[in-house]
């Protein structure tokens, strides 16, 4: 069953190749496809193409649908191309004429596009949330392992003295800037397109206001063509955001990868969390921080595939938009998937104490020793020269004390004002004013 | 002459290799770099590191320097390798050993990342001030056009009856989300390394929250393994900001190319903005719109660019990051180049009336008949078979009014919301804040 | 069941996120990782690391199960790792010890590459097949129409004649170029890895000539350490060669959508071959080539994917690399399926006639009309000013004879000699070789 | 001055916005151009197009040409638009009516495009002949170094013993698989496109076989709309080529830096070739190593930026396409820069001795022990567990001895013959055919 059905049949070999991954995806969409057709259905009655009583009908066997969805009882059946069919027959099982009023003043077009829109909001606030956990336990090692030394490296060479306080927190504090673009693409993602049709608008006297309201969007896509426009670059505004949040990760675990070899020697998994070889009895491989490495490498090249997929595609709806689902929807679970894990690793790393006792160290405190000349008068460039030569010599010699005061620094972490403007962050999504928005619509 | 000038000399081969294009696209950071160095001076002495006469010679100089940067009388002398050596030397030319003293709590790696982060500051604001130039422009033009219909498509196959006012409006509604990204980057951006030295701090009691008030930044980067980290991500996510504007542009390249086709002949080009062929006599063609579409689609692929130096370099400074500077610079000006361009060719472009008297645009009206009979009472299902039925039969016939009049649709534009919604978040970037900074520093 | 089982177990979570999709892959791999195990137990017993026996019983199990995977019967049971180990465990249970030992001399890294390796060649086999029928179709539908012009056009500007024959030509000879690159994945794939181990050979007196020629390999990798750093390596060629291919399916693609539309009018696709609107009755759109459009151009994102997974990675094994199996794999699959439906496609394909009759199409004899003055004896740049003058006046007149006769014109398209570069090209993969090696090994 | 001169002016913005970097790099492609038109004009003899004298008088003045190229007293005058521009008025100053003879049966399009095929066709022979040089010297170190010992590490945890012989000689061997994909990128260049007019061939009856002898290609692209189709598609080929050999220098660059980190400590390089820091006075960096890995890495995209230049561009020329030269012609010259300084770093490197001493590479020989067992007659897989145990019970012992005898083993690095299989791919070239070609063409 097609809602575009006509009389003479598909060809099958057309048929298989063109559903692709339909009938599978849609069924993480169902239960915004009905949420989309709860609010519809509403505005279609204030504008006279539903009777009170028919709106009543539809009401409560869509809500009836929805608790289906939600308790695992909805199945797209053999025959029925996609969500939107298979909840159209479900009602017209139940309501006869009535069921099939539901698509009046629609597309399917715009019904996908907000179905995606629902979909990735509700999925960005899962990633929002995963990523602030992460956020505080990186903060909490941060603090928790403030006093623990590092070499700091540049160009891989010996530099001068870090600390994991420094190490854990520049990632909390990257995961800052990743939701900084996690927010621009829930902004572009809260906007509703329902109304915009096939991409050209109705002729009948929607009233878009009213569904963008029960829906709970911030705004809509105003322009019915830019509606249209937005499919492909909402998703892929939204993987560019995830893939922020990727790279991040995947740093991360390059460092870890790094760190846990024994010519660093810095971290460590517990053995639970290693892997072995077939041919070594001694090895114990950290293969979870070398998968999340490639899986979130791997996610980075998400926002590239749109592009292939959207470039100098002339305005107006393609059937190559329908593949934006089979890109979106996966790297949500694989993100989630790697955020997940990364809470779970690193609440189990084990961290190596005095590291810089070793000798090869000993130069990282070369620029202490320069700026202590500094501060005795002599200066930059001069006691840089002369500790340089200190060093050629042979007769340098390092203190280890570090007195580090600044803002930022190892030690004056500032984890709190990096907190606090998380804080500030998180508090724009205003997660609330769309939950309650459907709470109302469902209840 | 190089700031880490050692005894021995650098081989010719090594150094050619690794200054790259460092000395030319320098010339484009010395503005910012002095603007650092007169907030780092400043600094510097309210925590005892210059006395007050070190200072006032050292801004009146450094003042001087930014007069001549500004006049275009500066310039990176031969043997120098960087920006901020040539800016040293002025100083000690002039002023001895207290020129040598800016270095003092900074490294290189501090200095250029404030330069560059001053620099993405000022062109982001030049990037958003030419879109919203062109977001007004799409906006008049579909004022301006807005009675005068189009043949919309799907799947490139004529569909339903759009209009040159949603057209046009459509692309400025596509800015509106660009802006978003931008704003993103804006706040990534606008954010202080100074402080950060090597990626490991100082052992000077820096100020920074001094440096991050005088600079006009909206906050730090706090931690200093992060303000380090944030080399080549800010870049990236700049680009992909970049990118996403260039994404808009490159769409609306294609449609003009396809619409200007004698197959299509929505809109014309004056000739004196077309070319010819050296063969083909009759030919006028619009090679500006196609390298537009080009160069706007190469932009497209800067952030992926950014992964391919980034991924998988373990956390601290590597000299790959010096690439950054050669994607990332060249990028906004072929941006700012693209968005004049398209200005202009938008100032000129003809569009064509009457368009759909041609009879093969005829089924475009097939969806108002279909909504017809809805109207009448017959379910929607019921009405799209019989139309589909006419069409078959030949009995098909279109009336060709249109009335759209929702929110968004051919009646209704709404592109004063559109335009309202732009200044909310244009408001948001708060330029004033960091030009005030700056006009203070300077004067 | 693992290949590297300690006596401590691995973290659940930890075993799900390492896993991966490996069982679902393996199972692809299962034929192939028989075939190694059939070579490399011969090659054991030729250095004395197996008796007469043991290879006696280990082959002919080794052939049991190679059919039954070739019957479907063969699945990793639950709680088993990977195909290794169930291949392993398999043998185990009937011949006890001897089952053991076929992992001597082999690490599970040059397991997986011999298997990949051979995977790969195998389905570049099927590629190279599909990809041929396809050139053999599109040469035959250009014999068929070569009468039939077309309006070719550059800047999409209407140009000069063109026609069917040299349209569907083009995309043939597109082909031939592909072919080079598939030819040159699959040298790279036709080499031996095996014996390789961990990446650092063995320290058993192996015979990796004889596996070599067991397997059909042209070569083998020799130095064991690029032969584990060829996983990744080859992958990211084989998939660029498939990408090579996709681009010319999704340029024609493009052209078949546009050709398609009304505007053009120059293919049309049966009605069975199309799909309808579930709001316009009169649609029949090209869903099937869009698609083709879509699926292809994401395969093109396919080398890019490699990049970020191997980008920056020191040299030896990184688990990382488990992840090239869910990059490649389904590659294959995929273009294989677009080969499939392109063919099914083209084979029903309608080619409008009599299209240069429309008026719009007058001046693509222009260029005739200057050729024919410079015949004359006027130089060509005279010519070419007069006919523009013609035509500006308004008393340009064309001819609509069409006679080119060069090699590879509308009037001599020389398909046969495309067709013999082809079989030339063919010939150089020798197949044969290969699958008689393999036909000796399993029989 | 250009080729397509109207009546009207080009508007000057639009002029400078779409001449780009034309002027600047066909200066690049004069040489080429000329070969190009020499040929041309000796065919145009055979056809009747030109008279003997007039062929003579230019092919005398052409040959003056080129040499003055050669000489570099070749420029591109102010106010002419391009290299074909200048070429012809160079030859009508000179010869008059003569001059403006040469454009018969060509346009600007097969002009262009066999310019770019002799162009790639030269820079692929030079970037072959510095592979093989880099090659050779890779195999002379692997052959130098083969008795020093490193540690393997697998997961970057230690694993077994490798040595400097393996090493040097796996990246040896990764040029030879780099090989093949210039070998296929140099067979899709070798082939002529003259004669394709605007990608829909000429009236006139040309002889592009006599055309494809002259320029010493080994074939044609034979239909016209594909020679047009290859544009783009050639220069995405040649730039994967090169990204493959640019990933073989990215990845021994990156073990370079690692290698050289104080933690590893394997490879130094002489000081002369070593950075220092601004802060830093004990520092000697490795940027030369660091800088050919992002540029390196930097390469990489390029296959990717053609993407997104070409796909979903109907067929038929457009304006884009002028865009590919910008990318491939940098892409040649930065690959021979990485070449020749990879070459000169590696003639200067100096490997550390005596690396495996260190008892942290204990570990590295249980392997050995295993294999040990299992000569003595144990099972694989209970050595392997026994060895475990010993580990675990640290009772374990290692014995330093390597005897590794198979093929490209530490023992046996079989550098020989991956020096033979080199040959016979450099043979296949037969760069030979065109030399002697365009000899004759200009002598």
């Amino acid at each position: 069953m097609k809602l575009w059905q006509k009389d003479y049949p598909l060809n099958q070999k057309i048929e298989t190749f063109t559903v692709g991954k339909d009938r599978e995806l849609d069924l993480y969409l169902a239960e915004f496809d009905v949420l989309g057709s709860l609010a519809h259905t509403q505005m279609l009655q204030t504008i006279g193409l539903l009777t009170k009583d028919e709106l009543e009908d539809l009401q409560k066997e869509l809500k009836n649908i929805y608790k289906d969805i939600q308790n695992g009882n909805f199945a797209i059946e053999s025959g029925v191309e996609d969500v939107h069919s298979q909840v159209e027959l479900l009602l017209t099982r139940k309501l006869g004429e009535t069921g099939k009023k539901i698509h009046s003043g629609r597309s399917r077009n715009d019904q996908v596009l907000v179905d995606l829109k629902l979909f990735m909001r509700n999925r960005l606030q899962r990633v929002v949330k995963e990523t602030l956990q992460l956020f505080h336990l990186l903060l909490e090692l941060s603090d928790r392992h403030k006093d623990i030394l590092l070499p700091g490296y540049t160009h891989l060479q010996i530099a001068m003295p870090s600390s994991f306080g420094l190490w854990f927190g520049a990632y909390a504090e990257s995961l800052l800037d990743d939701m900084q673009l996690l927010q621009a693409a829930y902004k572009i993602t809260n906007k509703n397109p329902l109304g915009s049709g096939a991409g050209y608008g109705s002729s009948f006297p929607l009233n878009r206001t009213l569904t963008t309201q029960l829906l709970g969007f911030e705004s809509m896509h105003y322009n019915v063509v830019y509606a249209q426009m937005s499919r492909g670059k909402t998703e892929q505004t939204v993987c560019t955001a995830l893939a922020s949040v990727a790279s991040t990760l995947a740093r991360m675990a390059m460092d870890i990868c790094l760190y846990n070899s024994q010519n660093f020697g810095f971290l460590t998994l517990p053995d639970e969390l290693t892997t072995g070889s077939s041919i070594m009895p001694h090895k114990k491989n950290p293969d979870v921080a070398e998968l999340l490495r490639g899986r979130t490498n791997r996610l980075k090249v998400l926002p590239q595939e749109f592009n292939l997929l959207l470039t100098n595609l002339p305005s107006g709806y393609h059937r190559d938009l329908q593949l934006t689902k089979e890109i979106m929807m996966p790297a949500f679970e694989e993100l989630l998937s790697c955020l997940e894990i990364t809470h779970f690793m690193l609440a189990h790393i084990q961290v190596k104490q005095n590291i810089l006792q070793d000798e090869k160290y000993a130069y990282l405190f070369s620029v202490e020793r320069v700026n202590e000349l500094v501060l005795q008068g002599i200066p930059f460039r001069e006691a840089y020269q002369q500790v340089g030569k200190e060093i050629a010599s042979g007769s340098y010699k390092s203190s280890t004390d570090i007195h580090h005061t600044h803002e930022g620094s190892i030690g004056n972490l500032y984890n709190k004002q990096i907190k606090t403007e998380m804080e500030r962050v998180i508090a724009n999504f205003n997660f609330q004013a769309y939950e309650s928005a459907i709470s109302r619509l469902v209840e």
